[in-house]
This record gives C-alpha cells, structure tokens and sequence, in this order.
C-alpha cells in the first residue's frame, strides 16, 4: 500500500531509518564488547524485534508479562522482564518458565526476594532473579552502597533462588543534553552496578550479569568495563525527545504519524488535523526540554520537516497545527499551504506512547509501499 | 471475579456510580426538554453505551468512523459523526449508510462539502451532513456571523446534500472552575448554535437539528431554547479534570485504575507501583488547574481517597506514589502504610485518555464481583 492510500491517523515506521538506528545501537555494542538486550516496550512488534535480534541482539527485556508471553510464543526465549515483581504475578512468571521460557525477574526490595523464594520452594522451580540497582536516584532499584543488597541477595541465594546478575537504568539521562553529561551518567551507571555486583560476589553470590541501559547512556558510553551488557529501547525508533538529548537527528526518527488536514482557523493561523491526542499519546515530553515541539514537529508526506509550524494543541481526535514564533501568517497561507485532504507526517515526542495509541504500524519500505506490523496492548 | 483476584494494572468501572452518572445526565436532558446523544469516543465501550440508550439516550456520537462501525454492529443506527469530515474518508461513510446507519456527517469548510455533493452525486448517495458551528473559539467550526456558514449550507443544500443541522462543542468549559462562568458559557453555546440555525432557515435551508454540549456546560445550561439534543461523553464516567472544573464530587468518579505496591524508596517517601503512565496515561490535564493530581489520586481498595497522597511521577509501567504538601512522612511510614503486594486504586484525570490504554474495563458491581466489558482501539 502507497503512503496515500493509508488511512488517517495512521503510525508509520520507515523501515531504512529504523535499519538506520538499530545497526548505530549494535555496532556501537560490538565495539564496546557488550551483548545487547533490547527493550521492546518501545514498539510490542514481533517484526520490529526480528530486526534486532537479527543484527545481533542477545535476548530482550520487557515490562509486562504479556510482552514475555507474546515474544516466547514467537520464539524468543532469553527475557528479561525488567519492573520489580509483583509476588501475585508469580503464577504467570512460573506457567511461563515452566513452558521453556528463560524469563528472568527484578526485584529491589526483601518482601519480594521473599515471596519469590517461598513460591518457588513450594513449586519446584529455580527461579532467576536479577537485583535492581539505583544509580541515578529516578526511580526504582537498591543503591550498591545500601545493606539491602547484600540482604536482598542473601535471601535470594539461600532459599534456592539464582541470583542471575544485577540492573540498573539510568532514565534522568532523559533530563540531560550534553554530550559531556551523558557520558558521565553512562560512567555513573556503569560505574554504580558494577560496584553492586561486587558486593555481591564478595558475599559469595557470583551474579555473572550486569545490565546497564538507557537510550541516552548507551550511545554516549566509552567504556564498559565489568558490564556484561546493555538495554535500551527508543533507540529503535527515536523520537523528538531523545533529539533534545542530543542522541539522534530529525531525520533519524522512524516513527511518524501519518494525518490528513480537515479544517482551518484561518484567522488564528491553524490547519486542524485529524491526528489529536489519541493518535500522537498525550506526551509533553518535550516541554520542559530546550526546544518545545507541542505534541509534534509536522512534515511533508516525503519526511521534510515543516520548520516553523508545530503541533500546537490537540483534543482526542483534533490536531492544531500552527506557525511557531511571532511571524504572523497571511490568512491565505494556511489554507493554501495546507489545502484540506493534504497529508502530512508528525513526529512523535515519545515513540513508546504514540506507538501504544495504535494496533498496527505500517512500515513504509524505502520505495514508498507499505506493509502492517501488528503491535499489542494492554498486560 | 473480586477485585483482589484482578491482576494489576486493571481499569475498574464502578456499575454504581456510572449508573448514577448517566441518570443524573438524562434527568437533567429531561427536564430541560431535549435530546442526549452521548459521546461514546470516552469509553468505545458496548455494555456502557447500552446503559446509557437505556436510560433513554437517543442516538450517539462518535470520533471515529471505527467507533461508528462497532456500535452500528452493535444495533445503534442513529450516529452522528462529530469530527469534520475527510474527503478521503468518504467511501468509508459510504459502506455504512448502505448498509442502513443512519450516520450524519459534519463539515466546517467549503472543501469538505463540496467533496461531500460530489461524492454522493457520484455514488447516488444523499448523504445528512451537520454544519460545525464555533461558538467558543476553541477548535474547530464556523462562527455564526461568518458569511462561510451560509456558503457551506448552500453548497451542500444546492447538491442534493441534507443539511440535517448545525452542532458545537464549547470545548473551553473545561478551563473554567466556577458555576457562574459555566452557566454563561452554556448560554453562549446555546446562543451561538441556534443562531446559526437561523442564519440557515432564512436561507430557506431547514437545519432540524440544533445540537449543542460539553459535559460542563451539559450540566450547567439552565435552559435549552431553540436547541434539539445535547452531546456530552465524560459525564459517564467523570475524573479529576471534572473534579476541578467542579462539577463532580471525587466520589462520582466511576473509573479508577488498580494498582499493586511493588516497591519503595523509603527515604524519598515514595512506594512504587505497577501503574505508570501506560496505564494512568499521559495527560496531565490537571496540571493547569485549581489542584493538580501529578498523574491520579490515590484510594484504598474500597474507594476512599488517601488525601494527602499523589501518584507524583510515572515511567512506562512504574507509579510514583508520595506523600503531598510539606509534612516529611518518617522513612517506615510509607513501607509500612503501602506494604509490598497491597492493592490501590486510583482515579485519573481524563476517563477518555486512560480508558484508551486498555483494552478492557473491569466492570465492578456493588458486592465487589466484577465481569469484563471489552473497549476497542484504533480508527
């Protein structure tokens, strides 16, 4: 199918830029000698995965169970599911280790380290389980210096529980926009878990895996000494977001919202769009970076970024989009610059929200035609 | 299934309150002596819009033409299509009233009419086609003074097109808080939309339908004169936002999402949860009013809200719980107050946005039982 027979909002992948970023992200792994374990939240799309892991991913990481079930069911088995596990989903963890899945577990706290280890007592099973390390202070995990950790891998290795490795994701490294920055926080993250394992396999625990990633810090990392590998997701697709960071171009972004113009405000400036917040998510990640892009950066249908208009409102199936700036356009310019039935592709602020407002992408091959990847929703 | 046997992230719906929800929005309608057309784009939801036709609704609005497929399937034939239409889209519309909806287009320019007589012309088809009036300067439509108004009525009324009547959405009720200024606005709407009207019937154009409605200003009109029908679609279910344009109590508020304790940091005073903003969703619709709720309002599992509480932040699929306001809790009150495992709820600002990031509702019944009500995706 042509760009223009695509029904509107539509979510398009361009298949040559997201090649493009996935072979950056490997080559950039191979050279550090890491593996690479992609974090598919991003997209939830079976055909996007196959593309990563045939250029040398080594397993994935999720953030549901349900991702862990849909890619074992296609046929990965190395899965990291990587939020601190909740002890009433260990019946779903345990159907699917139980079934050939080599589905790792986090946690970062005793009660869970405890109920994982008392569950899989009472059923038999040797659960893996990898321990979260804090080393940015965003969010979750145990800081290596903390008694937890030792506490939490003590709990975990004598109740039969493998203690497969330790974790940690720097997402401030989303707050940042130097090259300078980002290379320090990757040292930081690095530096933080591996430090974690240490004071584990001083405990006798050997804990042969530690993780580290995030898109920002793994493009900036020099060196990974003591990481056995990296995770990382929007990388795959890039968004308006990580172009803030600093990370990728404009034209680097593979995901884009395909959206027909449907009316005027030719007083105010604005062509309204079918494409509103239902189609680009609700995400104002660019608001409190550098360059505030609204809801998205419209382009022509060949991938031309539109400068100096944006996507300035938007209601659940309504777009504005409006000149950026103090110059006032002629009332005629907007409604001849942007006829109704025109096309236009949006970049996203965030790829993972935009991509989770639609069943299916179309991923648009390099001579305009088009194919459906189906993602899926929901845990 | 009782809710501590629903696995977390799950969007409940509270069967009580949004029964009450809809009778107090259809008694209203009542009294006031017009039509309720709901807006079914808040829930795309079978089983709520059944209890809404039941109460006595007359027809629906939708903001797609998939929302229109599905519950025409469903057996709802009078659909009003409120979002100006796409020439592209034509043939979709097309394939409905063939097949018997009874679905009313809405266009705002003279472009889209005119796609609109020469398709029907084309195809033998007299589409109904509603003019979109503006009457708050929000979005989309034609003001009521505006020559373009009577330009598009011709077009359409001159080329076999019925001009079935002119509708507005006073969007911007939103952004007010108090009784009066929501009062005022409804006038407005009303005023402006039966304005329009008759602008079209001195034409000798007969607009049968004066279709006007937001929730607030739905709430708010005290009298409907020269108006036919009132469309309104987060009423059904309410949330924060209309908690703060005020008018809902917290306790009307019939969609929540459940939640699981997953983690702490004890020394932020943050419990983690597994509801990020993959399930709460992104808006932050809250943030630019009287009281900002961060991403939800925590309540126990019975529905009581833990004032003094907020989801504060939010990752992909982790919920930053944490205490409002200045008073420091001590490091054991949050472990200890949200232990690992416990089970929250939690209300959201916009029922519409955080309904899309599921594909099913948990429908929970006075007794605490609770049966699936399916919602769909997509366009």
């Amino acid at each position: 199918m042509k760009l223009d027979q695509i029904e509107t909002p539509a979510a398009l992948i361009d298949i040559a830029r997201m090649q493009k970023n996935i072979a950056r992200m490997q080559g950039h792994m191979n050279t550090l000698g890491v593996a690479f374990r992609p974090h598919v939240k991003t997209t939830k799309c079976i055909d996007v995965v196959r593309a990563q892991i045939a250029a040398g991913a080594r397993g994935i990481t999720v953030s549901t169970l349900k991702e862990a079930e849909a890619f074992f069911a296609a046929g990965v088995r190395d899965i990291l599911y990587a939020v601190s596990m909740a002890p009433s989903k260990l019946p779903r963890a345990f159907a699917l280790r139980r079934q050939g899945c080599d589905l790792k577990l986090v946690v970062d706290n005793p009660n869970a380290a405890a109920a994982i280890a008392a569950f899989g007592d009472q059923h038999g099973e040797t659960f893996e389980v990898w321990i979260e390390v804090d080393t940015d202070g965003h969010r979750s995990g145990i800081t290596p210096e903390q008694d937890t950790l030792l506490e939490v891998g003590r709990i975990l290795h004598e109740n039969g529980v493998k203690v497969g490795g330790v974790m940690t994701h720097a997402g401030s490294s989303y707050e940042l926009d130097t090259p300078d920055a980002l290379a320090a926080l990757a040292e930081q993250e690095r530096a933080g878990c591996v430090r974690a394992a240490q004071r584990l396999r001083e405990t006798g625990i050997a804990c042969p895996a530690v993780s580290v990633g995030s898109t920002p810090t793994a493009l900036a990392a020099t060196q990974l000494e003591g990481v056995t590998e990296v995770r990382a997701g929007v990388y795959v697709l890039f968004d308006l977001v990580m172009h803030n960071v600093g990370v990728c171009a404009l034209d680097d972004i593979a995901l884009s919202v395909l959206a027909t113009v449907i009316g005027h405000q030719a007083d105010k400036g604005w062509a309204i769009l079918d494409a509103g917040w239902m189609a680009m998510s609700r995400d104002r990640g660019t608001s409190k970076q550098s360059h505030d892009f609204g809801y998205g950066q419209p382009c022509l249908l060949n991938g031309t970024p539109l400068l100096g208009y944006v996507i300035s409102g938007a209601n659940q199936e309504h777009g504005i989009l409006s000149p950026t700036g103090e110059t006032a356009h002629a009332e005629e310019d907007i409604t001849q610059r942007f006829p109704i039935g025109m096309k236009l592709r949006i970049l996203p602020n965030h790829a993972c929200a935009t991509g989770a407002q639609f069943p299916d992408y179309h991923a648009v091959a390099p001579d305009g035609d088009s194919v459906e990847w189906r993602r899926f929703q929901g845990w």
